[in-house]
């Protein structure tokens, strides 16, 4: 409790006068849930740590930061707007909610899809019943539609790919087709241990190029990405005062 | 740490001379995930809380205690063996390994289906591509397996049935269903906050009638049922002696 007080009154001063002070940021994080009946539902796998830690790091380089999270058990940052929801549609809702917004971080694991009705009531198993067939609908595209919003777009928008396979020409597809500014790509394939772990090891691409950061803690990652936002919002500060 | 160690030592004693000494309990606890591919899957509903409570309260009792767990968040209980696993098909198995047994508590919220295939890699979203059709084959009933086993079926089955309507007659049609002698049935609908929570409200059956047991903490659910395991195991074992 006191090291958060102390943190509160850190981020105070820094949204004064940090890097990043006036600079509002929306970050999602986590899986979504999306429900079958009231006890079963169709899941994403997904921390929420790297996206918390981007949320706690633009934070504490003085961004106001609104960070919408599916479910995950990650305690709230400090000095940061969090708001919690479970399905992809609720997400997209927060997400709406929260703009305008300068920056967006779209590090969530949102479900692709989802079933495209949810009983009321527990389906039951009796017997030899056959399994329940599962008809799946597409979830809204939170990125996308950040992305294509006119007006209202946000100035940068920083989207995520989590692969498995062929990650680079996966990560540069996914960023044409969103059409976000800069995506950060990542293995999650189970033997990276990534998925759920402490460390993290992403590719950056932007229109310039794409870099190859070395694995580190994902507060590393999230400190690194933070510093770059600091670098674009300094050339936006610039570019507006020119 | 120093708190585990005391209770080490106490469980150590219990274990020679309490009311469950020399028991063997098997418990099961948590969901079961079920993979579609290496970052989705499908899940049940169920933090686990329930079953490392009864795991615990068994323990304290003085009984040897198995726990096989699906994916939760919760800490092992101390002193007693917990096994992780993740799906269905793995939970039985370890069940199956941890045989023989006196007493089997089946509180895990074990899927009922899968998915037929599990993809090797992420299956992608490509734009209008449509929804992956997902085909679901039945999971292996582990309770019903338990009470089936000749030789080898635990002395005391207990199951549990988590339901959102109709409650009593589905929990005693379950109890006939799946041969176990104890059925330990509640509700989980939304609203009852018993999902994910610290509370509980059930209903014990057993061949002898059904109780309606007072909401109340999920440890003392936990404690009372322990109770009950004694008073069968004091039986039991009177009857071995007789």
């Amino acid at each position: 409790a006191i090291r958060d007080a102390v943190l509160t009154f850190f981020l105070r001063r820094e949204q004064e006068t940090g890097p990043l002070a006036g600079l509002r940021a929306l970050v999602t994080a986590g899986p979504t849930h999306e429900p079958l009946d009231p006890v079963r539902y169709l899941a994403n796998r997904s921390s929420g740590r790297q996206g918390y830690a981007i949320a706690q790091a633009l934070a504490e380089l003085g961004a106001d930061v609104t960070l919408v999270s599916g479910p995950v058990t990650l305690a709230a940052p400090v000095g940061v707007h969090l708001v919690r929801c479970e399905t992809a549609q609720e997400m997209q809702a927060h997400v709406m909610q929260a703009l305008p917004c300068d920056v967006a971080v779209c590090t969530a694991a949102v479900a692709d899809w989802r079933p495209e009705t949810e009983a009321s009531q527990k389906i039951k198993k009796n017997g030899d019943m056959r399994p329940p067939a599962l008809s799946l609908v597409p979830n809204p595209d939170i990125l996308a539609q950040l992305c294509a919003l006119a007006p209202g777009r946000p100035g940068l928008v920083i989207g995520f790919a989590a692969e498995t396979e062929t990650v680079q020409a996966h990560a540069q597809a996914k960023r044409q087709r969103k059409g976000c500014d800069w995506l950060v790509a990542n293995d999650v394939s189970p033997q990276t241990g990534i998925m759920g772990g402490e460390h993290n090891e992403v590719m950056l691409i932007t229109p310039d190029g794409m870099e190859t950061w070395p694995r580190m803690s994902k507060q590393d990652v999230a400190e690194k990405l933070a510093a770059r936002v600091g670098g674009w919002w300094h050339d936006v500060q610039s570019a507006g005062c020119g």
